[in-house]
């Protein structure tokens, strides 16, 4: 079949560049190269072609949780229990605004939450999209875990599953992989792959990329197309942005805060550049086409275009999406929000075009 | 016709989305939101994923002449002649590394150089590419203001018509887009319009936005594809970046520095607002499919993210290449990094799936 569109681009593309001659790794330099000095600045709350409600979340103050330190899951769930008692009662008006229905049941023993929108289209009925939650891979336990796969099915009109993957203090590095593989075999024993695509953001993004890559060593199909959305696709500090949005990303503020304590917590002594966890610098040649989501405040921009490059050198077709003014994960934080439909519409379109082929 | 691949992607997002509702425009909240205070920070150069020699180009100290305040079209072509002196010398080399000849000539009495690469697949041989070269309206005179023509020729295999539009002193606005709407009437006396691609780097991606808006004002047919790289698309210092990359960026450096400067010498007191400066603000539904380029250190990274989503909101096929820790124009640099070659061989392949549909 001869290719289209994107794909028939991204095959020209690779067809024409010298791939082996594109710049790949993550050796530092020997000498190393000069820093730069940044002053320090005051920076306006950007507003244009942000809506209002959006520019509310931009311009909150740094969160004041960020230097968190956690040493242990007891503590990490501590943090993550109180914060869910915040998002839960959200759920119940979320579910109702979006005219999605919530299941709590259990695949191939993991817990899962199955969300179907009251209006799905003719051609949504055979998908399912698989939803891995954020959270530094120990927060957002049980429900609270599930609102980007309410959005999702709310905005883009597909069945979503959504794993509550098992989380510190009770299991730790690879389980939240695990989990989310043992619930795509389960799925693939009723969809066709390609009828299935992965989804999540920030840790949720890094087990998307980190799925596709476990399914492969694991001798499965693919899925049709997956959406890691600012994944923490690098965990070893490295990538620009780790530094340039340092205190300018209001959500993670630091390269050393909250979410790395929390990612050495899951990681529990492992390797942080094995591509299970720093999928970056996984093999991403086959990978399904891919759409990723970032803004350009986000301390995870680094993280995203990295991966977005490294899969079109791979000869994946990628897209890249970038919110003006947006901090991590902002594109998902409010269902009421305009770039939060605009997101998840643009991920669902993307869904459409290449689930099923 | 039953759109295909990103054209049908845009056409489901665009359906499925509220357009209306989306954030779009540049009005201040009032009362304004609070500003973020960014304290002073060391940045590392970044290297992961980056070639040794694009390293270099991002490694380099700030532009020392970044706060240079030209007033007078004079005195801005005084510095345009000296820079032009350092960059010609380059070019037959960079013409015989590419398989590139240049030739010089007029087109409707607006001089321009055409450059034709020795390697021409057959179906690129009827495509015209129209190149508007950059430097804040007034920098790349002549003959050293063809470079990024001359890589697009020899990186993505057509023949490219660079304009060497009349600047200050000579001429001020709006005569750098008048020579280069000329030039396009020129061309589609021998070429279809869907055969015609527009583009350029910085005022020459504010350029290529700015010829589609002034076609459309004539009831000149629309080209085939654009590709605005990095585009000084708001000239009013509005946009993020603009402070998140104050100096971060080592070439523009800040909003309120030579480029500023030299724009004010060419607008020659227009309202800087005006989509014919600012095509940011342009009404852009019906624009051709287009590929935008920035990266992550570019002081414009804002202005190009708000095109490109500006553009998704008016159903235009739009996609984004963002690149780790590039600062403003950067991926045209130098025709010998990897980079380079990268950027201009993904625009070639855009140009490859759009030019005469």
């Amino acid at each position: 079949m001869k290719p289209k569109g994107l794909a028939a681009f991204v095959i020209a593309f690779v067809a024409a560049a010298p791939i082996a001659a594109l710049a790949q790794g993550a050796t530092a330099p020997n000498p190393p190269l000069a820093p730069l000095q940044e002053p320090a600045k005051t920076l306006p709350a950007p507003y244009a072609d942000i809506s209002p409600q959006m520019q509310a979340f931009i311009a909150k103050p740094l969160n004041p949780d960020w230097n968190d330190q956690w040493k242990t899951g007891a503590e990490a769930r501590a943090y993550a229990d109180k914060q869910a008692a915040g998002v839960v009662p959200t759920i119940p008006g979320m579910l109702s605004r979006l005219h999605v229905t919530m299941t709590s049941t259990s695949m191939g023993g993991v817990h899962v939450y199955v969300l179907t929108p009251a209006d799905m289209p003719p051609e949504n009925k055979d998908k399912v999209l698989i939803h891995v939650h954020g959270g530094c891979y120990v927060l957002f336990p049980g429900e609270s875990g599930a609102t980007e796969g309410i959005m999702m099915a709310g905005f883009a009109h597909y069945k979503v599953i959504s794993v509550d993957y098992r989380m510190p203090p009770e299991a730790y590095f690879p389980t939240a992989l695990d989990d989310a593989v043992t619930v795509y075999k389960e799925v693939l024993k009723t969809t066709k792959p390609k009828d299935v695509a992965f989804f999540g953001t920030s840790a949720g993004g890094a087990l998307t990329l980190e799925m596709v890559l476990r399914a492969r060593q694991d001798g499965l199909p693919l899925p049709g197309a997956i959406a890691p959305g600012t994944p923490m696709s690098d965990v070893t500090k490295t990538g620009d942005s780790f530094y340039t949005n340092e205190k300018v990303d209001n959500v993670l503020v630091s390269r050393s805060g909250f979410c790395h304590a929390a990612t050495l917590i899951y990681a529990k002594g492992h390797d942080l550049s094995d591509p299970l966890l720093s999928p970056v610098y996984g093999d991403m040649h086959g990978f399904p086409p891919a759409i990723l989501t970032t803004g350009t405040r986000d301390l995870l921009l680094s993280n995203t275009v990295r991966v977005h490059r490294k899969l079109l050198r791979s000869g994946v077709p990628a897209i890249l999406e970038v919110f003006e003014g947006e901090s991590h994960a902002q594109y998902q934080f409010d269902d009421t929000v305009p770039e939060t439909r605009e997101a998840f519409t643009e991920i669902g379109a993307f869904f459409g075009q290449y689930l099923g082929h």
